[in-house]
């Protein structure tokens, strides 16, 4: 599907420059704010990939993500003192990167006979473990363990695409009506700054 | 062998547990909690089957271990309050668990054909890993790097699990005899708070 | 070819050392300080391994490796106060496995039929992350990402590498004429303080 891949690569970018971003806060020498934009794209699939098996990953034999990944990188570092102005439209694409993820990641699970409960997992930790290894490399505490609805917007995500596969929805349907769902969780979530309840007094 | 199952189910849950616990100190979200909770509890023997090559990992195809794990998370966030109250029972969980994941990690890695060293590590890795990950995951220095013997217990533990399957010894019995050496380790370290030799003056 | 694996084997010790001596830097008990030496050395091999699905990792069928490491770390202990005055043969050591580890790696890449840009991140990674993960576990973030010319190195030499093979330069000749390279890069780098362009004022 082109859309689909349309998707992922924008997906793929953005993952990469909310990396560089981060890295150059921090700031990383230009190396260092390459592979922290690289981790942050790649390595929630990477990990995917590793604990089901399908080796090599997926991005040692798929080279436009890393040209996108590079290219990303160099358009974050060219346009650094832009980023801030940028930041909704990164938002999106961010989000959007985080619903195509979602979708990967369950619809792989399906496709290798995982229970549908793993399956949604196996969504979650393809779209957030990437930002979880790029806030671990920072050292910092990973964003989506005390922050936002986040990864709970994956998870719902990956139960509907479940649900539709099952009803044997059309894949593109699915795929349209869920990516929607994910985003649309997440938008409301930051505009009415919604989180997860807490149980700390 | 049954019991060896019921042994598992209450190793994960006290790890779960143990994860969860950690997360609700940091003041983590739900679910972070439950992420914590769960790495804690697979991160050692999902670092095992990715070396060994053992995928999909076994959480994936063992769904047992999924809901032990969910229900051990709710139940720590259920009584969080109580958990001080509750922490010898849980150190005795969490020390069954360590003794467990040796035994589990090890007899793996005799069946894969590894050496004797290395399946020793491979157990090592199994039953303390996911403490690492939790703990690095938390933004702190892993505690087993520099507090109590505990990874100790279970290079002792494993090296005496392989001498008697050397020896031919039936693997109940073996089985029983090493989970019992470790958790009396673990038990007289705490008790008489022994650590290793440190050469810091 | 038996220069390689002296080689291979010193490049082994220097980084078990080197993750040694960060360790008890952290006053990391002596279990600690195995540990981190034992992941300093062989992290980025087995991530490596983990990613082209080459499983077992290396390690766990080569026990010269694990001798080697033991061994290192025992010396790093013993000699512990006087591993500041070693810090020039240290230093070269670990230049040394720097450079044979990128040529491993990008040589197994190559031999996995992964395009050449993959196969020279394979190499950078190979030589690179156990570093990232030492420094993680020990809570910092990684050197590498922000100090010196380190992975640029690594990168060079692997291009370099790569193209030597296309031209089908002797495999012998390649090798040294590589980490030759590699080497001086990292020395000119640490005698004229080079360091990547920053971009922040």
């Amino acid at each position: 599907m082109t859309l689909f891949l349309i998707f992922d690569i924008l997906g793929t970018a953005a993952f990469a420059i909310s990396g560089a971003a981060f890295a150059m806060q921090k700031k990383m020498d230009p190396f260092g704010v390459l592979i922290i934009g690289f981790v942050t794209a790649i390595g929630g699939g990477t990990l995917r990939d590793v604990m089901i098996g399908k080796e090599p990953v997926t991005w040692m034999t798929h080279l436009p993500y890393v040209y996108t990944i590079i290219i990303a990188v160099l358009l974050a570092i060219t346009f650094r003192k832009k980023i801030g102005y940028l930041s909704k439209s990164l938002f999106l694409f961010d989000t959007i990167g985080l619903g195509i993820f979602t979708i990967t990641g369950t619809e792989i699970g399906i496709q290798n006979g995982l229970h549908p409960i793993i399956s949604v997992s196996l969504g979650m930790i393809s779209a957030t473990f990437g930002g979880v290894i790029r806030d671990t490399l920072c050292n910092e505490i990973p964003l989506i363990f005390h922050k936002e609805i986040y990864a709970t917007a994956c998870i719902i995500g990956g139960i509907f695409y479940v649900l539709l596969t099952y009803f044997q929805v059309r894949q593109d349907v699915n795929f349209l009506l869920t990516i929607s769902i994910i985003i649309a969780i997440r938008l409301l979530a930051v505009i009415f700054h919604l989180k997860l309840p807490t149980f700390y007094n």
